[in-house]
């Protein structure tokens, strides 16, 4: 992994921020997760059965949180920003039970995917359920500007989905195509989250489109992160099985970046292994020497730290504030998990 | 079938009553159907292709008829009727292709389900985005009142519709568990349908009140009668295989009252069928027996006649006009589909 002792350095400093953005934020979200846990409930048994299962498993809540410290850093908060994170961190769950349902996985979160238990049919509706709750919390809000925000990124989010669906296993995708797969299929609900909780938070138009693009720079770092961390994480503190982007044919940007380099003897290895849900830890380590040998992943992470450093350079203009400086930290945080 | 004269009478009389609405709601549909094609296209090639493959097989667009119905109903529409109608035509579309999945169907509208085509994958995703799109229609009206009225069936719907998952092959389930999917399933839809078309026309509250009526009894009926047709229909109108609720496992009316009367030898021949994904024409025609000797499939119409006659009632404090004359025959019509 060639990274520079400066980025490295800087991940360093930013220990511990992840946690104090928990403590400032947790008042807003003790009321988050209070309407979670009452909005998956239903008559219906199976319905929170299912909608707990996953929501019990945790998650870092990451978006949700953005949704509420964007709101707290302009000081205006009416209290729709709880309605906002609940109805994101629902969309998020949503999104998780059916992508698991697309991509055939077995874990989520540390544990058995839902639709192991429930089978695919379970994850399916309840995913259904969940984004119409979410749209009733926002609909509370009667803030029709937020909803169009939102309801506009559950659109790009299914087409960013349908996107990778389409360049599955695409040995001609190019980065240019993953930037359009992870712009849309997760850097719009960060940049959703945030900027709703700046509108919630009182924002001028500046101050909204600074949180709107914060929260898409740090989407693409954080999933570029994500697609580093699926070939060298560990099951255990991953929440889901290592080399499940090879196995599912995911064109990811290290898989890309080695594609364009590889020989045609590398090529080979990669084919092999591309989307064959046989392949286990001896194709992927074969496949991970190709990826060390064109430093795939190192590249990812830089560009990751790029994205990472946007996103803090977005509130460049806002006053300051302990809450500024501690958003601008978490950016890097998302970063620092890759190391 | 044991059917009175009367009611045979009465579902003869509304022959043409169909045609007679879709003549007099032609300019609002010619609108909706150029919304719902501008509204399914995307960048991203595949969501057009699935979406358009579904739409373009048609269906009879009831829904968004009766939308556009209730808002001429009371002769102040303002547009945004057109966005609700093909919002909900959206709904139900996303319903089909999330339903495919559930289901395993291969057949809808009369060609190969999407998902035989494509994978399960793309018609959840696709689904997906249609709900997104659906949203961002009504979002784009401003009527958050109507907004919190279609984001709450949304919810309901999937909630039947795991409520009827959790029910399959169940042999205990009763008429009112029956009612409670049918409910939420597809009669909250149709509710939805008209109340929003009555708001979007500027219905006073009782107006309002009298299409939500209509349009949940109309759900009843329509959904009763497509229960007896999955039974006795004919493939190629029904646009699916008959026999499919049978060997899915679905525990419809006809299903259950026959349970409730069935001898230990008859009940015997159903269980071997219900949920058997390999039951063929013998195994249904051994089932139909046992539905006929308890006259099920007519004792369903008979409700579906009931719930018809009080869509139409629902419109008597309404004053008299063409339109609802027209909207009381429909609710008929839907019943002689099952003659």
């Amino acid at each position: 992994m060639a990274l520079s002792a400066a980025a490295a350095n800087e991940a360093m400093t930013s220990a511990g921020a992840l946690d104090r953005l928990l403590d400032a934020t947790r008042p807003g979200m003790d009321r988050v997760n209070a309407m979670i846990l009452a909005k998956a409930s239903s008559h219906v048994d199976l319905v929170p059965e299912v909608a707990r299962y996953l929501i019990d498993a945790g998650g870092k809540r990451l978006r949700p949180m953005l949704t509420i410290a964007a709101a707290m850093l302009f000081g205006k908060a009416n209290g729709s920003e709880v309605n906002f994170a609940a109805a994101v961190e629902f969309m998020h769950n949503a999104t998780l039970l059916h992508d698991d349902v697309v991509d055939e996985s077995d874990m989520r979160r540390g544990r058995a995917a839902a639709r192991m238990k429930w089978g695919n049919q379970a994850s399916v509706l309840v995913g259904d359920f969940l984004l119409g709750q979410a749209f009733m919390m926002m609909v509370d809000t009667g803030n029709v500007a937020a909803l169009k925000v939102i309801s506009q990124a559950a659109t790009i989010i299914a087409e960013g989905e349908v996107l990778q669906l389409a360049k599955t296993r695409d040995l001609s995708a190019s980065a240019a195509d993953y930037d359009e797969v992870i712009g849309a299929k997760t850097a719009t609900l960060f940049e959703a989250a945030t900027e709703v909780g700046a509108m919630a938070g009182g924002a001028d138009a500046a101050g909204r489109e600074a949180l709107r693009h914060y929260g898409r720079e740090l989407g693409f770092a954080f999933q570029l992160v994500d697609d580093v961390l699926d070939y060298r994480g560990e099951a255990d503190t991953l929440g889901k099985n290592t080399g499940d982007d090879l196995r599912e044919g995911k064109m990811t940007l290290p898989m890309i970046l080695a594609l364009q380099e590889a020989t045609p003897a590398e090529r080979e290895i990669i084919v092999a292994a591309l989307g064959n849900v046989d392949a286990g830890a001896a194709e992927l380590r074969q496949v991970l020497a190709v990826f060390d040998r064109y430093d795939t992943l190192g590249r990812t992470i830089e560009r990751a730290i790029t994205h990472a450093r946007r996103a803090r350079e977005s509130l460049k203009q806002l006053p300051p504030s302990e809450m500024k400086s501690l958003l601008g930290e978490v950016a890097e945080i998302t970063v620092s998990r890759a190391y």
